[in-house]
């Protein structure tokens, strides 16, 4: 076995032995009094419960698509796709265990000093960033080793990787909104008691929804991304390059990016900064500076030049930009979200208004970038005279931005952390200082979120592009030609898709939101002495119903996003998949942007009010506000995630079916000719 | 000359002298008491004035295009460009002029009877379709025999009447929508008198608003649609056939199409139905089905085959069902309206996210009736053998569908006429019966004025197809290939386009409204006796704002759809140049869709709750619905149209501007490389 390979897997290894150390550390610190355990106990269990829940379901979706691939493609396909479903079921699991250990914990240190809470909270994300790492590395490793380099067998794992991802991020997504909007529609406004109040029925569904929406369906997200971007780089690389020169850099690069995330997460561990984003922000830097570092000598010794160090950088500079920009935004210390609250002033209809139009805005920057990110990573690796070289630099890209996905996702993931301890202390009636202290943690977790957000869409589509790459020569076709009305009209449905699958998993948080919310009024109504927290609500019955409605709504977009590409591709043919992924990769990412950051505006306009600005909390502009923050919830935290995954399972799926495709494509076509 | 060239021509002289038999008609009606007359006159006056001052500002950008024309491309470019700029603002000037004379005939014979309220005001529509084809035919015909067939060079008339649609429509929706906001935020709401008040200051501005959105700007629109639709056919059709049967047929068929609109229109209005919107309907069919049948009867004598018959048809099929689907979605006899009523008894931000939800769904059909149509006019003309015959197809559809501009543009402008009718007899105190009947016209108005949203909107996705293959043609390229990364990042940025153009026209709106508020604000605080009607209001100061306003504003979304294309064409080179189109027209008629019918449905579900469901007027969900309302405003008038004319515009400016691109394109790719 080559040298590499054990790199490879043996970063992998290091950063599940990593995970382990972080857990058991977690594992030690005390988990506060009594109430505190009872509670996060609660969290705890609702979120494994969901978790087993959506593993059942998912285990019969898994056995269908693994046959339908062993029946039409190959056996060995059917393996890495089965593998790859349940390495990200895996990552998900350990991630959910230690965050839903840490949220307690993260509340009782609270109570002893800021810095110390921190590092709990931001330890318990790093366990989540690490599995994904890990265990994406060590699963393609082994995977490439077992079936000898065989890319298109390999591509089975991307696809595993991205169905999960597709319903857990979906199913999450609906989940923590239900929850959300249900207990602060009747809570907060109609009874009139705080966020995070015990004597809310659905206030432990809410918490459980913060651990299933942003820890697991992201991890799940980028989990997928991360694998996507290294299936993309080993397909192209090993097309290119005699002497597979660019599966070694490709995989290398990913070892090193785990070994530098490493070192991000323990410097800022160690950090003394006053203030958490500091800390968090040097991590990350650090790692990125490793990162190049290390790709300029590998590409020096590797290729003997310094272009594919060049596409490495462009794709991290790239990423880091759309994130700042999504800052920029989306932060209540900038003009956009300073505007959207000033227009709060006359009413709900100008809130929305001016946030729409500052998400629809704010797709510019970050479609110019990753233009140039694409364009100057495909022109430095020569694809001006060699095209699938100028493609393997995209890939390239992708590569280097997701390259420290191990400390992005520790940053993302340990905002809900934060949030969920801010709510264990209020329920546990701690002292109203240790709220403020996960209160300062948790509103850096916004920022991070939402420059994660960012980062996610950016690095899927680079991903998705080079997937589509991948694609074409899976299919043997040259051009995807909009010149043809059959790629043209592939084109056109492929941009539609976005949209109907924004529409339907809105409804579904429509639809979920109105059962919590007749439930938690039921409560309110037929318990006695629930007000005066003389009885307990029926936590359970909450959890159970946001569970059975994110399980139940998650199926349509689920299969809709797997069966429509086929579709297209058995219909139309081959040049209409083509067109199709073309177009649903670029009103994907526009409409993720434009949710994201219609949002993330949205929540920090209504932050910034809060915060004393135009009246302030309960004023007309703050009523407002919480309306354009309502609308955002599943902008932000249901649909738009969703697109990223959508485009990428959209292209992977092509890229794997690609042999039925090229073999039975076209039915219809035959009919109209 | 040729026979059909006469026929062309004769058939927009017709369509003007019917145009001004209907303007003689309508001027010979009385125009009701010195009140009336008053406030006609002050509508008349300030659509006027914002008509002359708008085109004074057109005068500057016609004569520095014009120049840079005659510069770059070629003189005669430039004067069929400054002929079709001015055929577009007299179009304009016709159908205003007698829409402003007919609204004050139309309250006074609603006096007396609702069928000859109903024939006024659609008579005034209809100067509005005829002027709109009569011209376009003319010009084309009379610039066709001039320039002896050269369509490089007659193409010129489509970019003039492009670009005055896309100030039209982009300057008429910010001028409405100000007015409207204005008149609504602070009459209705802060000062709590009714519709159309006229103690109201804004009432005038409003009432001149419909008028300069609803009737100049769709006019503009729909004459560009026409034009460019006939223009591409004739491109095409020169380039397949060797004795010009494709320019003959598609002259004679839009020749045919006005005569079968008149027959229409003169079926509408002689028809004695209680319910006007079978009078409607009937014209509608009428002249679509006089249209099939000669389409039918030219195919067969010109190409001796029904191939040509099959595309014109199944572009007025798919027309027509988009218009029935737009219907389903937005009024509110079907689900969808009903959903977004009884989801705004939770509260405004629910009745946004199904309002969106149901736009972002609405997009599904109508991109899989444009697919079906393409497919199916390009296979049925040998497309899968002879590829520019197939393109050609894809044109005749676009010309079947647009073949009765004239009554469609008829019924469309018939609404704002109803809708100031019932404004002026509310101000002028006529009796309540008065009311009820321009009520009835005017909701009827509202339906028809969304299929023909619809209508418009499909129309631009095929033109701009249509136009698209011409300019692949123009620049010399055979294939606009997505797996070439400078074409897919063409499209990334072509696709982010109307998202950048829907945020800056939204906040134009928003930006004009706040100004019209704070004036409105300020004469019911500085002018005494304005509430008991003792003092006039200051009609001309809003009516001023509103110009000043809507001119400023449409200026940078104007330039900027004409220079980005160039700009792209020129750094990225031709091919970039067509993915960008491609990728505009795709999320243009998207996002053109999605807001068209999330602006009509949530207009239609406040009326839905007005009519006396969920609580009725003044209830909690009533007061959700108009929120609703207030954010589709900008959705369905302002940006959503102003999206068809932005693809459209940048398509033949692309094309019009080849032989530049061809030349100098690509600048920035020198650099790369």
């Amino acid at each position: 076995m080559d040298n590499y390979l054990i790199y490879t897997v043996g970063a992998g290894v290091i950063a599940l032995i990593f995970a382990f150390f972080l857990s058991s550390f977690i594992s030690k610190e005390s988990d506060g009094n009594e109430r505190m355990q009872e509670i996060s106990g609660y969290i705890h269990e609702g979120a494994m419960a969901f978790l087993r829940t959506e593993y059942r379901y998912l285990t019969i979706f898994i056995i269908i698509v693994a046959a339908a691939l062993a029946l039409f493609v190959h056996w060995q396909t059917a393996v890495c796709f089965i593998i790859g479903a349940f390495f990200s079921i895996l990552a998900g699991y350990f991630g959910m265990n230690v965050a839903t250990k840490a949220n307690v914990r993260t509340a009782e240190a609270a109570r002893h000093s800021q810095n110390k809470a921190l590092n709990i909270a931001f330890s318990g994300g790093s366990v989540m960033g690490m599995s994904v790492v890990g265990l994406g590395l060590i699963g393609i490793g082994l995977l490439y080793i077992i079936f000898a380099g065989d890319m298109n067998v390999i591509t089975g794992f991307g696809l595993g990787a991205s169905s999960i991802a597709l319903f857990a991020r979906v199913g999450g997504g609906i989940y923590t909104k239900a929850a959300d909007v249900g207990a602060d529609l009747v809570g907060k406004v109609e009874e009139g008691i705080p966020e995070d109040d015990p004597r809310n029925p659905a206030v432990i569904a809410d918490n459980v929804g913060d651990n299933v929406g942003d820890v697991a369906g992201m991890g799940a997200d980028l989990f997928e991304s991360y694998v996507g971007s290294i299936i993309s780089a080993l397909t192209l690389g090993a097309v290119v390059f005699k002497n597979n020169e660019g599966v070694v850099y490709a995989l290398l690069l990913s070892a090193v990016g785990i070994i530098a995330a490493i070192v991000g997460i323990l410097v800022a561990r160690q950090s003394k900064a006053a203030n958490p984003q500091k800390a968090l922000n040097s991590g990350t830097y650090i790692s990125g500076i490793i990162v190049i570092v290390v790709a300029a000598v590998l590409s020096n010794l590797i290729f003997g030049n310094l272009k594919a160090f060049t596409a490495i950088t462009a794709g991290l500079v790239v990423g880091m930009l759309i994130g700042k920009i999504t800052e920029i935004y989306t932060s209540g210390d900038y003009n956009y979200v300073k505007k959207i609250a000033r227009q709060s002033e006359t009413g709900p209809a100008t809130t929305i208004i001016s946030g729409l139009a500052v998400g629809m805005h704010s797709t510019m920057w970050p479609i110019v970038l990753i233009g140039i990110g694409v364009l100057a990573s495909f022109f430095i690796m020569d694809g001006a005279t060699n095209v699938n070289m100028g493609l393997y630099g995209i890939a390239l890209s992708a590569v280097g931005m997701l390259s420290i996905t191990g400390i992005t996702v520790a940053v993302d993931a340990y905002g809900p952390i934060a949030d969920n301890a801010g709510g264990i202390a209020e329920m546990s009636h701690l002292p109203h200082e240790v709220r403020q202290i996960t209160d300062k943690l948790d509103s850096v977790g916004n920022t991070t979120a939402a420059i994660g957000k960012g980062f996610a869409i950016g690095s899927a589509a680079l991903t998705a592009l080079a997937l589509f790459a991948a694609y074409a020569q899976a299919v043997q076709i040259t051009t995807i030609d909009l010149l043809n009305p059959i790629t043209l009209v592939g084109m056109l449905v492929g941009a539609m898709l976005p949209f109907l699958f924004g529409a339907l998993t809105m409804e579904s948080v429509g639809k979920a939101a109105n059962e919590m919310i007749e439930e938690v009024r039921r409560q309110f109504k037929t318990i006695p002495g629930i007000m005066e927290e003389k009885a307990k609500p029926d936590y359970k019955k909450c959890v159970d119903i946001s569970t059975a409605a994110a399980i139940r709504e998650m199926i349509l977009p689920g299969v809709l996003a797997i069966v429509i590409p086929l579709a297209m591709g058995l219909l139309l043919g081959k040049e209409a998949l083509g067109g199709f992924i073309g177009g649903a990769v670029a009103t994907g990412v526009l409409v993720a942007i434009l949710m994201a950051n219609s949002g993330g505006a949205w929540d920090n306009a209504k932050k910034y009010i809060e915060s004393g600005e135009h009246g302030g909390k309960g004023s007309f502009a703050h009523k407002a506000a919480v309306v354009g923050d309502t609308v955002g919830d599943p902008f932000k935290d249901t649909s738009g995630p969703s697109m990223n995954i959508l485009i990428k399972l959209m292209t992977i799926v092509s890229l794997v079916f690609a042999p039925v495709i090229l073999k039975y494509g076209g039915i219809l076509l035959e009919i109209f000719k």
